[in-house]
């Protein structure tokens, strides 16, 4: 397609932001270490760069948490960006617990929906493991979907996109490529195609269809320059692209929610009753 | 204490109010049908009442999620009250992954911690349970958390807090108690005392250390009509007690948040990218 570049990234802004970011909200939150999940790729290696400038290498604790069909280059590259960071890293293997799952819940063997359900159930373990470490260790969780995923809904809800900080939401894929870059996160993890690590050979572009460049470029000018549809289609979008991009930021709304509560009373949980943090009960 | 009476509960206006919610609501999503968990006790078995009167009973699936802890007598009184309410029930035991948890992340047999430790990874197995059927049978997923867990933050983010929908989110646990009476909940469900059953013998009460009275008395004066500190101690409650309660709603309110996240752009999740439902990219 012949369409606008995605947006660009003052990386440099960006850095100084989001480690302060990263510091005061920790502070405020009457924590000082940090926990996270670093999978090998690009996200969660930008996250634990910024979680060590922000708190220092001894308050950061990456998790790597395999399954037994990762790939074994995941966990290579997940030391190799906790070594580059300066983080404490520590290794669980999940495969106990989701075949526990698996069997449980009775499982096929294969299939696309078997596999879509082994991934939220992989997702969602590694949760259960962060947050159990976050307790013990005293770390506040942080998160590492970007903008882009959380738009696409692409991501497990109670999963992967259960945290206390996000420090990258409001960055899209392109933006966190070049922030990473700017980072020095290494060149393997820079190199390789952006993955859930499902099964052998899975890339997110392939399964979505369209490249995280087209994806970033349309939800910029759609969500934060608010173009209207007419609009889109002057500046070249394929029509049907539109339409597609639109259903699934639609269709994932509920995944970037808190539940909806029936109403009752006069203030009402995430309603009328809404603070960060400082206020009278 | 010589304190004022909890908040009264309209029940008829709360059974038509809440029943038009779900059905509105599971519509709106575009599902027809609904999946909760059932513990046994008041609060999931007043959900599943009012969930079949809003779709039917075909069309509400009833997760009775044991562990080898939990007490025989909360499997049949989850059996009751599907039976009364109409739906169906599917009994999952959860053990095989909670010990998977257990033994990979090293957790003591015995102590506080080890039983906090214990017991979120319960409610958190039972979500990811409660969301991989939802998916398989297509049913939407309520939440049970009242208005009284909400506010102090008595549950398990990610675990029994995680929903699409909570009908009784905005009532205190006194109100449930009446409207369980109303919507005809077997009388042993009514009778016996909250409790969590993480351990034999574990009731709310006595856990907190107050009772729900007390609380739903005192928070129902400082959320939903806004006592000053200075109001809420003239109109009888313990100085001790109002802060005690004012720290445990502080201290919990990241459960009731969707994450924070950083903000970089123009529109940013949850901030001022916010829509429930109907609305253009």
């Amino acid at each position: 397609m012949k369409i606008p570049p995605p947006p660009g990234c003052n990386v440099v802004l960006a850095e100084r932001v989001l480690t302060a970011f990263l510091r005061e909200e920790t502070c405020k939150f009457g924590f000082e270490r940090a926990v996270l999940g670093l999978s090998g790729g690009l996200d969660s290696a930008v996250v634990a760069e910024l979680a060590v400038r922000a708190l220092g290498g001894s308050n950061v604790l990456a998790l790597a948490m395999p399954h037994a069909t990762s790939s074994q280059a995941s966990l290579e590259l997940a030391r190799a960006s906790a070594r580059h960071a300066g983080a404490m890293l520590e290794v669980v293997d999940i495969t106990p617990m989701a075949e526990a799952h698996a069997a449980v819940t009775g499982i096929a063997d294969d299939g696309p929906a078997a596999r879509l359900r082994r991934g939220n159930i992989c997702a969602r373990t590694r949760m259960v493991v962060l947050y159990d470490r976050s307790v013990q260790w005293r770390g506040l969780v942080l998160g590492t979907s970007n903008k882009t995923e959380l738009l696409l809904g692409y991501g497990t809800i109670y999963g992967d996109m259960a945290c206390a900080l996000n420090p990258l939401g409001d960055l899209y894929k392109s933006q966190v490529f070049a922030l990473a870059r700017h980072l020095g996160v290494p060149e393997p993890i820079l190199e390789r195609p952006p993955s859930a690590d499902l099964w052998a050979g899975q890339t997110d572009e392939q399964d979505l269809g369209f490249t995280y460049a087209e994806a970033d470029a349309l939800l910029h000018l759609a969500v934060d320059r608010r173009y209207s549809r007419e609009a889109l289609l002057r500046a070249g979008f394929p029509e049907a692209f539109v339409e597609r991009i639109k259903t699934m930021v639609r269709a994932s709304q509920y995944k970037r929610m808190p539940p909806i509560i029936a109403k009752l009373a006069n203030r009402t949980v995430n309603l009328d009753y809404r603070y960060p943090r400082d206020w009278g009960v």
